[in-house]
């Protein structure tokens, strides 16, 4: 599928220094085609360029000295190729066979605190057949119970608030995905993303399970189609891939995100949710 | 049912002085004839007896100068005569009816923070017809997602964490169905009571609904007959009603719980949650 | 002194039957003459009254059975005399020699966690000298290392988080003063107030210690001079005396608080926090 | 300095297969030369290595099919070459100078929630001159304020708890101190050691901070010399370098650590923190 992307983020500083480190390009990985992209800065900064091995998240890091505004604008044309669909047959794969560079994403994280949710996680979904199924089961579960209600949650909510309190955005529709799968020993990882069809442009968060030797991607919102995603960050959680992360006083007063598809269009998605393989 | 109870704790306060609050005795009920009771000191220290107005809760308050042992030991003889049975079409009672002094009982306490699990009840409960079939179904997702497994948690677990850690005890047992009543708008209180048919003698904690224009006990962890209870406590939650509070240096050396049936037996138990009509 | 005051409420209920209990009349408590008082509802709902044992708390509730808009005002004028001034030899009061009724008082609350910042009060406070100037020290603490924030915290915002996330309002002041109080053996009670001279006209939260046989009121907020304020509410936390508790969909749409000195001026007030002794 | 460790594990696999993964071979740092090391299994297990590129940290993946016994033996003769002293005019690393792959050891983890603790941060340290001795008040504030007590804490405990519960053991003095450095802006990151001189033979965490270009250790116990410590696993927090993971049913039955000195003595070290810098 062929995707236009366009983010711009204004700020303004009005005191002092501020350092901003942004991850808004779309990830280096096999299943993205970039045709062209841009990152321009407003005042033209000079910039560091930082992309993580493997995960192939892109990190750009600029410097304000005086207390100015900035503006960010990023843009891109791409082909994605993420394959699509339900693979109901898809196992779990069991801990002597996970490459060892798998396992920190088993771990309990900041937003994902698995280990206080495994007795939960086991009552929920401990007696489900292991594998994609089960997870389908961990987003039906989340979709079913937490209400998406924006303004609700804040950077400092956590799975483990999200658990009871029951409403949130999808962050932490994401988060709690992450948390439930690790707690009954599957790996998982967030992922940021521009999506289409979102009901209002926005950055969107998803979640990725590891099943059968490959990264799943999950959407407990079902609210885009996977196959229509543009990766921009992977990590254990939110704390890894903040589109701006910033040292100083400043504030964000204008954020505009657009995805249009180019080819084709995105109405034959049924609604349910998808999964996709991603890149190996 | 007539019933023997006799409980014994001892302390040993290795330093300086220690000040000591007993809520142990019978509570002064209409629902419980108390034949003859005692409760004896060792040494035999001059005490302090208070009794809370309503709730018939009683305390007793002693105080060791030095460093010594101390031995309570209570002992009774009581008839309790609450009405049981299960109550099927028992409704709730709505807001504006409900007894002025009732009311602090829906509000959030320590342990039941219902405030908190507002939402998570709505989901799980909120469908249902209200009314005592609805708490019983919370007993019943209680007592099939919590287990009961002691030493797992402390004085300082709360129904927020049961909620997701799905582990306790009868005390976080207890809390949880408080806090799902409080957070649906049914008042809800906790109730220590001595027990008969406990599986390891000990005290034991149960809770109480407000339905329909009486209070209504209740046991998540279904371990006792309810009509063979002796209420000694009832409060907010466990902060109300410990058995023993203390101001400096102890330690519990020995507690010795018995309860025993002086007429029939208590064989016809059947093993499903029990309710039960209390004093009014 | 001769204060007048004035509140008003207005809600909005948009949909089904709606259930209201108020707490804004002033208690009724020795140290408080009211001279002429009204509670007024438009619409002209007919209304439960309810007065609290002991505490003088005044509770009202009414229902308004159809979506429909509700104000009620509040208008009074009553002369406070509260003793004032600082009191430097006030000493703590030993457990042995609490009135059995202020105990509840000590035990942990919905917002006042005392059992869980039981080390952080001893090793924060533990080595000053017991009493008033101990208390003191909690409200010098809190007031240099708390910053008054609006909106940063909520209804379920506890001193257990106020404590490290060192931000909050006045309600989050008293908690925490309460809890740190408790910690130590000291009882402690929340107060809610109308309160002369504060920057903005609201309700006002405080906290009540018990030392030396009396209740004594303290402001970690070192907002209002403690002997121009009218006590509404008092209870363990703001669980117990929340100026409106409601069953039912509503909105609050608009709140006007007014206070006025009636007798001499305001403006004698130093700035530093001010106790005082209360109703006994 | 050269040193020998020695550490022996042994489990028991009541019931079914169960997958281990071991972090306690020394690193692999330029500043640590291995002379001789062995790592044994028995049953004599086929085992997975993987070692952690940049941080060097090893681990090994052994599978027990059968219910079984295992002992896993880590022996190694190895010389460290810490420098070591107080350095008091480093100061610490401006963001814009951070390199980037440093960047995520300023992010809130599992057991280190900086995002939460960032006023209390700023409110106890934030006055202070920035640099290693902000992190050595840090240290002091820890060891001061928290109590060292075995077994009060567990694996769910993070520095949010134990910035106001006040006690725990080493895994928590070096999260709380990891967390308070993030909060300021600190890159700092958690150190599993081998350590000379503990009071109790033991493995031993403590923390590094990013300051003036590199890594320097840290410990808020005060309990070891940072010179005499042989690093086993650099992460996030303890999460990251579990000396055991497991997945299956399994029971640690035996535990034996032994840290010696091949030449000179550690009875020089005067109990002050010492701060050292590490490989780079």
């Amino acid at each position: 599928m062929k995707l236009s992307i366009r983010s711009q983020l204004a700020y303004t500083c009005p005191e002092g220094p501020c350092t901003f480190v942004f991850n808004l390009e779309s990830a280096h990985l096999g299943a993205q085609t970039i045709e062209h992209e841009s990152l321009t800065l407003s005042p033209d900064l000079e910039c560091d360029h930082y992309q993580e091995t493997g995960l192939g998240n892109r990190y750009t890091r600029c410097h304000l000295p005086n207390g100015d505004d900035l503006t960010v604008q990023y843009e891109a044309c791409l082909t994605v190729s993420h394959l699509s669909g339900l693979v109901a047959d898809i196992g779990e794969t069991s801990p002597d066979c996970l490459p060892l560079s798998v396992l920190p994403f088993t771990y309990p994280s900041r937003y994902c605190q698995s280990d206080r949710l495994m007795r939960m996680a086991h009552s929920e979904f401990g007696y489900l057949q292991p594998g994609f199924q089960r997870v389908l089961a961990i987003c039906n579960w989340i979709s079913t119970r937490v209400e998406y209600l924006s303004g609700t949650t804040d950077s400092e909510t956590s799975a483990y608030d999200t658990a009871t309190e029951r409403q949130g955005v999808c962050r932490d529709f994401a988060h709690l995905g992450i948390a439930l799968c690790r707690a009954l020993g599957i790996p998982a990882r967030f992922v940021s993303v521009y999506a289409l069809a979102l009901p209002t442009q926005d950055f969107h968060a998803i979640f990725e399970a590891y099943l059968d030797g490959r990264w799943w991607l999950f959407d407990p919102t079902r609210l885009v189609p996977l196959d229509a995603v543009v990766r921009i960050g992977t990590g254990r959680d939110a704390a890894d891939v903040a589109f701006a992360t910033f040292w100083g006083m400043t504030e964000l007063t204008e954020q505009i995100i657009s995805v249009q598809r180019l080819d084709g269009d995105a109405s034959d998605w049924d609604g349910s949710p998808v999964s996709q393989v991603s890149a190996p």
